[in-house]
């Protein structure tokens, strides 16, 4: 087994996951996911957790969802055993990105509701998802095997405390800010100008780990919740949307709300976010990327968002995390990321200060204000 | 994918576990059962019952097994998991059947001792293992991959209904004896000759379905739960036990315990079964096999156990099936079968009347009483 393989798990299990010694750990292995699978086994076994595994087969999830009709229970055994786990840990890595593309939105929002109780027992636990670098996802990322590999670990094994510290002073930013206005203007696209409140939320710094409210490997990006969204925005980066290639997206808003949308592709895609319900036309989360180990984008949301030098935000959902215990932030059905490039003709202003210009923090050397 | 495979999941579904609308269904998956468990998931769909799948890698928990101090907790939420489920089917077939050949002992004991509640609780549901073909059970079995192919879905497609009605009449014989005698005997080994007394005791028409008692898929073999043994016998077909290659088996019993062992090979994994508990030295089974779709030893349990004209004594635990409601039969940790092929120079007598001579039936065109 490749090396990293074991250093990826150590990663999951020890910085992401916090495992403990008796916790009870349910790992769920996509199709392609089997070595990481035995190494996280490995680790966990040497911690001293319990260890249950399930299945994560895109195929199997087709072939059950196809063949029903459209009406299904909640299996009451797995709400146990998700509302008995510590934690779960989320291997994805399959064999095909498009496994599930014939499945209907009916069945799949059935499917989804009768396991809604599910997924929130799931969010309950120390949950971290992650994928292991399949041939699948690299012809997604249009790479080589061997390149989407290194592309992966680079991103994944990094000295997680250093990148905390780092992101720990946008953090602070945010939680001591006001209004955000995120500005982008380059000749040849539409202008991004857009302003947001985020007065008495509470950023959270994404290192990678249940220990700061973070439930993705990798990582590395600063979030809060905006809500009073004002402005346009230009969305650069490509995106695949339930399955629909995306590009070009522009928003415009008022009042919070998005009262104009266009898109290049995807936009009937889009169309259909905004309609889901109220919340889908408000925005739920501002992120900040700040891994500079993704250093290009690969069609796949846990690693695009987080990529160093871009903003995403997401239609939809905010986390709770972002909100004041007494408070409940944007609620919809969905949570949709949109992502602009800002590495060049941009800037971040929290109160009018500039803290980022062309992908640069002002506490970062070459740093123009 | 193979018609059959499709086939396969009907059978087993249907046939075997009687799967109803809104059953909660546990499917566990071997690492090379993947199409299996597609089949099997489409036709849970199509039935109505909910689906959780877990994965049950040999290499997964190998890793776990050798990592681990030898210390295990009982994971509460899997325990839940099975309490709660109606059924549990386990599709084997992995890609390597030495995948834990380096787990000790004593490490598969704790960790088994540990999960003696889960797998009681599956037990407890209407459960049925069954294998997908794979090239590494081709392997065990000295067969090419088509040829194996064939040989299981020959084996598990039958017309269970008509296999069922057949073993009917060995169950009556059986339910109204009370003595069972083996002879074998061939001028170039061993001979066989051992009674046993089943008085009280009930048969089950082993029929692949938990309509009939019966977990696995194939099945085709009556069993009951002998005592008082007497006698000797030797044990022709060469069977794989606890890891061991077992060849050529002699035991001798004496009010019902083993009182002599020996073996062209394995001795030592036969005398480590026997010096496991007391009970490990009587009987807990006498199974006759009757489906002969299986027409050759591949060194699986599973199918060996079934093959037309073959006998199979079990040392250790005895079926609760097979007992009075206020009884308990032979118990012990272990339950080990091994097989006599009784094609030639055989009987079974029960109360001193022969029912099967050279694995004819008297109920069979051909037999000579």
């Amino acid at each position: 087994m490749d090396e990293r393989v074991r250093e990826h798990a150590d990663v999951l299990v020890g910085w992401s996951a916090r495992i403990e010694p008796g916790d009870e750990v349910v790992v769920d292995v996509a199709e392609g996911a089997h070595d990481l699978a035995v190494a996280v086994a490995e680790r966990l076994g040497e911690v001293g957790a319990t260890l249950t595994v399930t299945y994560g087969s895109e195929e199997v999830a087709r072939a059950y969802l196809r063949a029903s009709d459209d009406e299904f229970g909640t299996p009451e055994g797995e709400l146990a055993l998700f509302e008995t786990a510590d934690a779960y840990l989320r291997l994805g890595g399959g064999r095909n990105t498009a496994a599930t593309a014939d499945v209907g939105a009916d069945t799949r929002q059935a499917y989804s509701h009768a396991h809604n109780e599910i997924r929130e027992a799931r969010m309950e636990t120390d949950w971290v998802s992650t994928v292991h670098p399949t041939r699948s996802l690299a012809q997604a990322a249009g790479m080589a095997y061997e390149e989407y590999r290194e592309f992966v670990y680079d991103a994944v094994l990094r000295d997680w405390g250093s990148l905390a510290d780092e992101m720990a002073r946008v953090k602070t930013l945010l939680d001591d800010g006001d209004t955000v206005r995120i500005v982008k203007e380059r000749d040849d696209q539409p202008r991004t100008d857009v302003t947001m409140s985020i007065t008495g939320r509470t950023a959270v710094n994404s290192a990678a780990s249940v220990a700061y409210d973070s439930h993705n490997l990798p990582s590395g990006e600063v979030f809060t919740a905006p809500y009073d969204t004002e402005g346009e925005v230009f969305f650069d980066v490509p995106m695949t949307v339930n399955g629909r290639r995306v590009q070009d997206v522009r928003l415009a808003f008022e009042g919070g709300d998005v009262v104009e949308f266009e898109a290049a592709s995807g936009e009937e895609a889009i169309g259909a976010v905004l309609d889901t319900d109220s919340g889908a036309r408000r925005l739920g989360e501002l992120g900040i990327g700040m891994n500079r180990s993704i250093d290009r984008f690969t069609d796949n949301i846990l690693f695009d968002e987080k990529m160093g030098d871009t903003v995403h935000l997401a239609l939809g959902r905010a986390y709770d995390a972002n909100l004041p215990a007494d408070e409940s932030g944007n609620d919809s059905a969905v949570h949709v990321d949109l992502i602009t490039d800002l590495s060049e003709a941009s800037r971040i202003e929290i109160d009018g200060e500039t803290i980022q210009r062309n992908g640069l923090f002002r506490f970062e050397e070459g740093f123009e204000g």
